[in-house]
């Protein structure tokens, strides 16, 4: 790795000094991200204004070994843009354009850095649908979401980034553009390395540009919130729709820890005591909507729902689903850290993964509060808790081991949605097996042998900044 | 590699002698596949019954650096599942079963030599839907469809196959068994291997067992056939369509040769003088399904269709398919060879597209026609000749080039659905680049060193077996 000044200089030749950084400020603004208890500094700060210019960067940072840290808006919960071995982390705040809406063939193509709320309501406003909604998509960036392959409410009936992402323009390691998929629906030639790239935190290049599938807007939606005394009967209604051949767009779940976290934040008249509320939404034709929440809502009533409310407009449909959208803020504000999880099971396994989840607090004495989406049994075990108390941040470590662990033996993944980052890089195994493991890496060392690209994430690394061999 | 004798010795050990052949008749019956024009005898064809048998053959060509094919029902268009350096053809005959389906979850998991239409069948005996539908769909397994990630018919509104894989287990060339992700619909646990390896046409491991996304059945369909006097007006009504934000579940193309081929061999009613035939199937809701139709027969007469026709009841619908079902085998039995190419471009292009296929004809004198999905964009250009007629061939061979370079001119691709395999591995570099060529290099080389898995398929080999350096 060149020396710091070096470094800078030679990131100034490429870019002009004003979009290299390298201040205290710049670097401690840049040392962590939204993962609580991850902190490292960069060395250096840039924000590349094209493609060229992350070539040179990536060309420069792979001749002379420097650790590269691609970051959107940071907001990704598994420290996946955290620095940890120093080098440059690399912005995209200069790269925000939407560079083309095409109609006839349902696509837009974007910079990485404009963010998801930006686009989505700009495709809104031309007529079209893009559906993932991460939480954080109101300042995350869609290079996040594709490198995280981010989820979101409406991941049940429209999939993830995953399954919107047609093409990729991607500076690899060695400085070289690849050119992946494109506007065709269908395409295969050779391997997928579009879908290679989703998901992948960074780990194998740097996303300079991404050609997005659009949909028809839903005609209409409708909500519906109902009220459980008891866990197993929500997450029965959830089966129950699902049987009926009814594929809601939204079935998201709140237990009654944070259901009483919500109240107390939001004050939206939910009932405290309940065991558990789903909020459901459907969207499309309004003839199959109203149809759709018809047997929805005979369904929640013949399990024994004690409250089942439809909301009468759109205004009174958002009142509704503020009780979910503020979960992690009402959480936030009951203790001075906040870790939220992702583990996800096979939709039929829900009710089991929470009674799970509320033993394992009561095991090692941890406030848990669990909300999620239930219908693709991506829960978030969010554990309030203080990082200063060392004691209990133990106990929170074993809690979380254990709540992964279990998602496992339920057939299901340490992340859902959250990516693997520096976080779960420990438990990665659990879920890819060595085989699996053996394979991710035997693939990483093919693309980046150096180990430049966001090095310590999906992978742990030792403190020489290699990866740890299986 | 092992002398033949030895090989089949050990592999007999492995198997039973029962499912160890190399008589020449077998040889012969496995030395081609569906592709004109590829022949090369293996030296073995095994039939495994279990994962374990799977992986102890794998092992023993992996130690003997014996070339392994594996073959669902060799129904590929690419010379995918051809021998090119003798070795093993593993077969799944004896791999069939439905594992099983799980109604909670919305999956089933299968072994991968159950064919698709057995597998369609049960699941919709059960109440679900898999919408893949490749056309050989018959005969085609699910393993084969999972490696060539095979499109369909209904590609346009569902995806294609990689759009309902879920979860693999996988024989690396190693030996090891990696198991992909699984029933959950969110999952970002390292890598997206389950995507690496659909459509990897065999040569990066052995699928060994497959879980896959189901969907509720769509309620009700209609089907609507469209003739034209001119193919931009056609196409022109397929870009009105989606800008009228309908996707239908299908939207087939036939331009005239292949009306006129198809009318020969079925006699269906068709006007063999029209320039181009849109047949267009929509399901869902039935209320919805009314309504797309009239608004799609409204389009299709603005845009001057000579005839527009909708099926009056299922048995109809069936007879005006019949029309692109049999545009194969009406081809077929025209000359003695038939090539069936798949080039692919953006759905605005679908025009331009045949317009060029049709002068590329009269270019290079050989008869074309040209059909195919035209929603999304994945046309299958035809060409009729006989394999014998070297001079002829030659002027094939060149038409097809200049197709193939066409589709890549509007932003296309060389293959929509049929894969890259032997037939198209010269070609490969002109969609995916130098650099896009040399990550998936990279890619085979770090998985399979001894290049056992499928040679000379996706990847040209020189006459040893190894990758000719990109």
């Amino acid at each position: 790795m060149l020396k710091r000044d070096d470094l800078k200089k030679r990131l100034s030749a490429i870019l002009g000094a004003e979009h290299v950084h390298d201040s205290n400020e710049m670097k401690l603004a840049y040392s962590y991200d939204a993962t609580p208890n991850y902190q490292a500094l960069p060395d250096v700060i840039v924000s590349p204004g094209n493609m060229e210019e992350i070539q040179a960067i990536v060309q420069l940072c792979n001749e002379t070994g420097t650790p590269i840290v691609p970051r959107g808006s940071g907001t990704n919960l598994s420290a996946g843009t955290c620095p940890s071995e120093g080098g440059i982390v690399l912005l995209f705040n200069r790269m925000t354009e939407i560079i083309e809406l095409d109609a006839d063939n349902l696509t837009a193509t974007v910079q990485p850095g404009v963010t998801t709320e930006t686009f989505i309501r700009y495709v809104e406003e031309q007529g079209f649908f893009y559906p993932p909604d991460p939480g954080s998509m109101r300042i995350s960036t869609i290079g996040g979401n594709i490198s995280e392959n981010s989820g979101g409410l409406r991941g049940l009936k429209y999939g993830v980034t995953r399954d919107y992402v047609m093409g990729l323009k991607v500076i690899m390691p060695n400085g070289e553009c690849v050119v992946t998929g494109g506007k065709c629906v269908k395409d295969v030639a050779g391997y997928d390395l579009t879908r290679l790239m989703v998901g992948s935190e960074g780990t194998l290049g740097v996303i300079g540009e991404a050609t997005l599938k659009l949909l028809p807007p839903p005609e209409s939606k409708q909500t519906l919130m109902a009220v459980y005394n008891d866990i197993e009967a929500a997450a029965q209604t959830v089966s129950e729709i699902i049987a009926a051949k009814i594929i809601p767009a939204t079935m998201e779940f709140l237990d009654q820890p944070t259901i009483e976290v919500v109240e107390d934040y939001a004050g939206v008249g939910l009932p405290t005591d309940a065991a558990a509320i789903l909020l459901i939404e459907q969207d499309g034709p309004s003839e199959m909507v109203q149809r759709d929440l018809q047997v929805i809502q005979r369904i929640c009533q013949a399990q024994q729902a004690i409250d089942v409310e439809r909301a009468k407009n759109e205004e009174h449909a958002e009142k509704l689903l503020t009780a979910r959208r503020v979960a992690l803020s009402a959480c936030a504000r009951k203790k001075p850290t906040t870790i939220l999880e992702d583990a996800t099971v096979p939709r039929s396994k829900v009710a089991a993964m929470v009674q799970a989840i509320n033993g394992i607090a009561r095991k090692y004495e941890v406030q848990i509060c669990t909300f999620g989406h239930a219908g693709d049994g991506n829960l978030h075990p969010t554990i309030l808790t203080d990082a200063r108390d060392l004691e209990e941040m133990k106990r929170v470590e074993q809690a979380f081991a254990e709540i992964f662990q279990k998602a496992i033996e339920f057939g299901g993944t340490i992340t859902g949605e959250h990516g693997v980052g520096m976080m779960k890089a420990p438990y990665l195994k659990w879920k890819a097996g060595s085989s699996g493991l053996n394979v991710m890496q035997s693939i990483k060392r093919a693309l980046d042998p150096k180990n430049i690209m966001n090095p310590g994430k999906i992978f742990q690394s030792n403190p020489d900044g290699e990866m740890i061999a299986e």
